[in-house]
Formats: C-alpha cells, sequence, structure tokens
C-alpha cells in the first residue's frame, strides 16, 4: 500500500450557488491527489507521457458526505491499495479543516502505449518505484 | 421510468492535452441531461430552488468506455428508473455521433428543505409530474 | 461585417457562491460564439485544425455590466467588424432573458500553421466565406 | 504599490487539446493569484465577504504572450499599482518556469455591500491594512 496527503484550497472557481464546490470539481482534486502523490515519489505524469505512455480514465466514482467550502485547506488522502497491473487505482479521502471525511472517491485507470493506443504494462520505472510498497 | 434524450456539443474548454474530454466534465454532461429531462416535463430545477428546494449530489459515477472528442455532438439518454422518495437517481448513457455508447453514469440527489438543511421529500408538483411515469 | 447570434443556458456548473456566472466562464461562453459563428458559415473549428491551422489565443477582454444567473437563456452576438488577416477579432455582446446587454467581450485570435508553430494567413477556405461579409 | 508572488502548478484540467492550457483558466489563476496576496496581509476574501463585503469583477483582460503547458509551476506576480477606492484593480505578469514572461492580466473588481447591493468603499480593515504601501 502506498499513501500520500496532500492539502488543496477551495477556490471561488470551484463554488456554486449552493455555496457548496460543485459536484464536478472533485475530480480535480483527486487529479492533483493522484499527481502529487507520484510526485512524492519521484515520478510525474508528465514524464510518464513523455515516455510514450499516457494514463485516460476507466471509472471514476464518488460519495459526497458532507460539502466542501470556499476557501476551505482541504486534506486529500490517496491510497494506491494494490500492486498496478495494466491498470491503476487510486483511493481518495477528502478531510476538511476540522479534520472531518467529507468526500470519499476513487479512481480507475488504465496505462496506454500512445503509439499503438493499446494497453500496456505499468512503465518499470514506476514499477521499481511502487515495489517497495506492495 | 422516465427518459429523455439531450445533445450536447463538446467544446474546447472540454478537452484536454490527450485530445480527450477531460474526466471532470463528464459531471457537467450529467448536470444538463438531469434538468434538461426535468424542464421537458414543464419543471425547472431553477423553480424548485425558488420553492425552497435543493438537490445536492450524495453519489456520482462514471465509467468511461471511449472518449469523447473535441465539437462531436454527444446524445446524453438520461433515465429515472425508480420512482423518486427523499432521494433521486438519474442514469446517463452517453453517445457520440456514430451511435457508440461511449459513457455511462448515475448520480443520486437528495431533496432537501433549504430552511432547515434537512432531507425532506420530493416537493408535491414533482410528484404529480412524474406520477404517470411510475 | 459578419454577425451571429447563439443562445446559451447557464448551468450550474458556471455559477458561483456569488449566485453570478463566475468571471471566468465568459471564455466559454465566447468559444461557442466564435465556432458556432464559424459553423453557421459552414466552417467548422475542427476543420481548420485538421487541415493543420490553429488559433491560438492573443488577447482576451470582457467587461461586466451585469450578472448572468442560474439558468438563464443568454444570447450571444459575435460580430467579426474587420476582414481577418494573419489575426482576426471576434466581439460580444451578451443579453439575458429581458434583452438587457450585460456582458461585453473582445478575442484576438491568430492563425497558425501546426507544422511550423508559425503565424499564417487565414486559410483559403475560409477567406472565400467570408469574402462577401468585407 | 503592493507587490506578491504566488506559485501554481497547471494541472492536466486546465489543459486543452492544443496541450495549452486553456484561455478562460487564466481567470482562475488570476484569483488565486489576488486571494493569495491578500491573505499575505492577513486578509481572505472568505472574511470581507462575512463582513458583508463582496467583490464582483468589472472588467478583466489577458494578454496571451506565450502558452502555459502542462505540469508547469507558474509564479503570478500581483500587483496593486493604485490605492482602491470603490474600485480595486490587480495586474499579473505570469512566468514559466524558465522565467519567461507568458501572460499579462488586469482585473478591476468593485467593493459592494451585500446587504444593499450598492458599491460602497473599501472596507476600514482593509484599507489599514494597506495604507503602508500607497
Amino acid at each position: 500500500m502506498y499513501q500520500f496527503e496532500t492539502k488543496i484550497r477551495v477556490r471561488y472557481a470551484d463554488t456554486d450557488q449552493m455555496k457548496y464546490v460543485y459536484y464536478g470539481n472533485y475530480a480535480r482534486y483527486f487529479e492533483i491527489g493522484r499527481v502529487e502523490s507520484l510526485r512524492n515519489l519521484g515520478l510525474t505524469y508528465r514524464e510518464l507521457e513523455e515516455m510514450g505512455v499516457m494514463m485516460p480514465v476507466l471509472e471514476n466514482n464518488s460519495k459526497y458526505l458532507a460539502p466542501a467550502l470556499y476557501d476551505e485547506l482541504l486534506t486529500i488522502v490517496t491510497t494506491i491499495k494494490e500492486k498496478p497491473g495494466v491498470r491503476i487505482k487510486f483511493d481518495y479521502e477528502i478531510k476538511n479543516e476540522s479534520g472531518k471525511v467529507i468526500h470519499l472517491g476513487e479512481t480507475l485507470l488504465v496505462f496506454v502505449n500512445m503509439q499503438t493506443g493499446r494497453p500496456c504494462k505499468m512503465p518499470e520505472v514506476m514499477e521499481k518505484i511502487l515495489a517497495s510498497y506492495f
């Protein structure tokens, strides 16, 4: 298992007239959780694309337990629970400033060879970096 | 069961550098599917809020079967399968221009009394309008 | 001069907690105005990119005269005032449902040859289509 | 004059199929520049709204000198050049990772009393905080 925490500030752009974060904007927060959890391991998604591997999303699921509000500093706990193969799954737990869990999410992505457009195995560099966690 | 079809044009704003619609933007398409399916029944979400009822999202799930591309005219088939009570669930099937199903989604929302902040039953006006479908 | 009108519905996704359309979302409305005004002439921006020409933005300016509100059906009047050369300028006037002008905007774009990355003249097909208006 | 620097990471959500940051997303970056420049003075926009003052946008202008790319860590230099009265103007200069200025922007906002809906003077607490800079 690999876990990493990221902080995100809710912006006015993220809110809607209900004064909540618009339900579609959590996907952006998930993206930040994923990308920063990889960067913390010394790996950027930008490098993966430069190596010719992209990671489109297959599934994305959200449970809205309580609203996120403007200017709150949210904590995103991103977890990779299982060793990735051709696919990789990220779980997220989002907490508000008082430490309350307000959101649960998960995203399933697939490694795709950008030249062939076909699914492929996780790049070796990523496998090595993640090896000690699984 | 109640079902309604809406057309949506993919905008440049919706795409990302993978040349696909960014995975977080389907929530916006779902919103359009929901709102237009209600408008077709003579009911607007704006009126619901004016009556003092809002509908925050509890769950939102997406399956990405194939990418949506820039300028495609997508068809969103929105379905309410079960009679709503305190909660209402919308299912979506998104087809691209060639009629291929590229996305499946579902959103669970709850009726909330804006004065008390507590869940409430579906407004009567909505119940009457939906009655013949269930 | 060439002028075209497009209708746009304000979505919940577009609003912010001020209950106005978020100031950054007018750029999306401008995009829709531009693209639909070209489509009305029989030309799509998608085709321009397929021909190897893209149109990045050089300048974008907005004047917010009055807020746009949720679910309003806005009218975007898009105008090309001057014959385009290497650059093309679009002007926008946005009216709300009661016909009041609530927003003024303008966008300056440049034609770029996607192979060389250099500015280029407006594609011939576009010049022919626009010829009768200038 | 008051000036402050903020760092922003470009997200996949921000890009479009040109592989550039979508032209409408700079408004979000400007918002972050403004809000963080005020927070650095000990003042949050959230508090201003809690005091009953909101700051809708009157004008927003952008010059796109060069594209911002995915995952770049941008620097936003936000400047208040003139002492605010009923209105406040922010200027922005955005630099990419190599220090090149890629974007210039400015936003004019107005202080509005949320009870009356009318323009009002800059709140006293803000005037005191800004006093030493003008």
